[in-house]
């Protein structure tokens, strides 16, 4: 019960010229979150590096000792500018080359008639890694000690969060609440200033927003203690009641 | 002229909880990334960290020294957790305080009468600082050497990209052509490889899709050199047409 306190915190590695360059907008960073969030594991830091092999190798050379666990994304299809695998495997200093298993399951996955050249690629990896299940395109990821590399493609990736559920020992759930209300921050920020002062391990954050040509502002109460976001929710309640402010609880 | 041959490069750093938690899917590094490659300047890393002091403090002082431009987003705003301003003032040793111009501006902004104290706080930043105009809500960006803070609300962010625009000196514009076909990476990988293998300084990126139900794979070609990225065209479209791969040009 001791583990389960625990504060457990993770960093993601997008990797990919794609996002980089304003081509493609990245989701993985917004799914993987929430996932981790769910289980537990808060994600402290994102970097998104192109699709280069030094770069891939000192941030995670840098980010694997200061996180719990670290996720990459993109960079282990079958292409030339897929270059993941072999820079984890640099990394770690790990031997690189045909990971029995993952061409065990692609040979089955594609049939060994079309197993062409550019799909057993796809089997090279640090040899001693562990594999992640793929339920969509038969192309495994894999774990180096606390890194989990994973594809980029959103639905992929998100295809293959349920195998992995069981490997990631999260800590205390972060739980939130949060109230819209019809306001701006300038009115607010006083107020909520003094609730957050008064309760310095709870995470206010206060986010304006635009909708249908209304405007607003998310006030969002965090913290793994139910009972400490039930007393900041009712101080921001009363003094927004004060000041005769609109509002409503989101979800 | 000699000056536009340069390569200039970014990075982004995007400040805030609301996107490492997922609560909320970051759009500014698309924004941002698209509107910097018009201007010739090319991203090549983001950061996405949390609200706190050091986390600011060190990745803006780790990153100024390695990119030509450095543009924040988030936590310029009146409440508590905004503390980019008063961040950034002690990444560069400067003093942090109320900056007469963006006082004025406020002011005539809110009119005197609602200028409140939340407001006021919009003012105070690093004294010396050039501001960033923001045509729709009033309280300014601003520019501490290389570095060029930004909201996270990305409607107002994008509004202020266009007063901003004469600030930033690109290098060579990046062009890119893209390729749609109709196949899968595997297919292709081997023919594309000895294409990017022949034109080292041209960045061949392979992406599958998955759209309508179709799959198929985007393949892109990036330079600042039209003629060679016209060449790289011919060769793939010679490769792609050989393997009898339907495809269209994008964009």
């Amino acid at each position: 019960m001791k583990k389960a306190n625990k504060k457990i915190n993770a960093a993601i590695i997008i990797i990919g010229n794609e996002i980089l360059s304003g081509r493609t907008q990245d989701i993985n960073v917004m799914n993987l979150s929430k996932w981790l969030n769910g289980l537990g594991v808060k994600v402290e830091e994102v970097r998104i590096i192109p699709d280069n092999e030094i770069a891939i190798i000192h941030t995670v050379n840098f980010l694997k000792k200061r996180f719990n666990y670290i996720f990459t994304t993109g960079g282990i299809g079958p292409t030339h500018d897929d270059i993941t695998s072999k820079s984890l495997a640099k990394a770690f200093k790990l031997k690189y080359g045909v990971h029995k298993e993952a061409y065990r399951l692609l040979e089955n996955y594609y049939g060994s008639k079309n197993f062409s050249i550019g799909r057993k690629k796809m089997a090279m990896m640090p040899t001693k890694a562990s594999l992640i299940f793929n339920p969509s395109s038969g192309a495994p990821g894999f774990i180096v000690n606390n890194v989990y590399c994973l594809p980029g493609v959103p639905s992929i990736l998100k295809s293959m969060l349920g195998g992995l559920k069981n490997k990631i020992k999260g800590g205390k759930i972060i739980l939130s609440k949060t109230i819209s209300a019809q306001t701006v921050e300038s009115e607010i920020a006083k107020s909520l200033k003094s609730v957050q002062d008064k309760f310095k391990t709870v995470d206010i954050g206060s986010y304006p927003f635009f909708r249908l040509g209304k405007i607003g502002v998310s006030i969002v109460i965090r913290s793994s203690d139910k009972k400490k976001i039930d007393v900041c929710y009712k101080e921001i309640v009363n003094f927004l009641k004060k000041k005769k402010i609109n509002m409503k609880e989101n979800k």
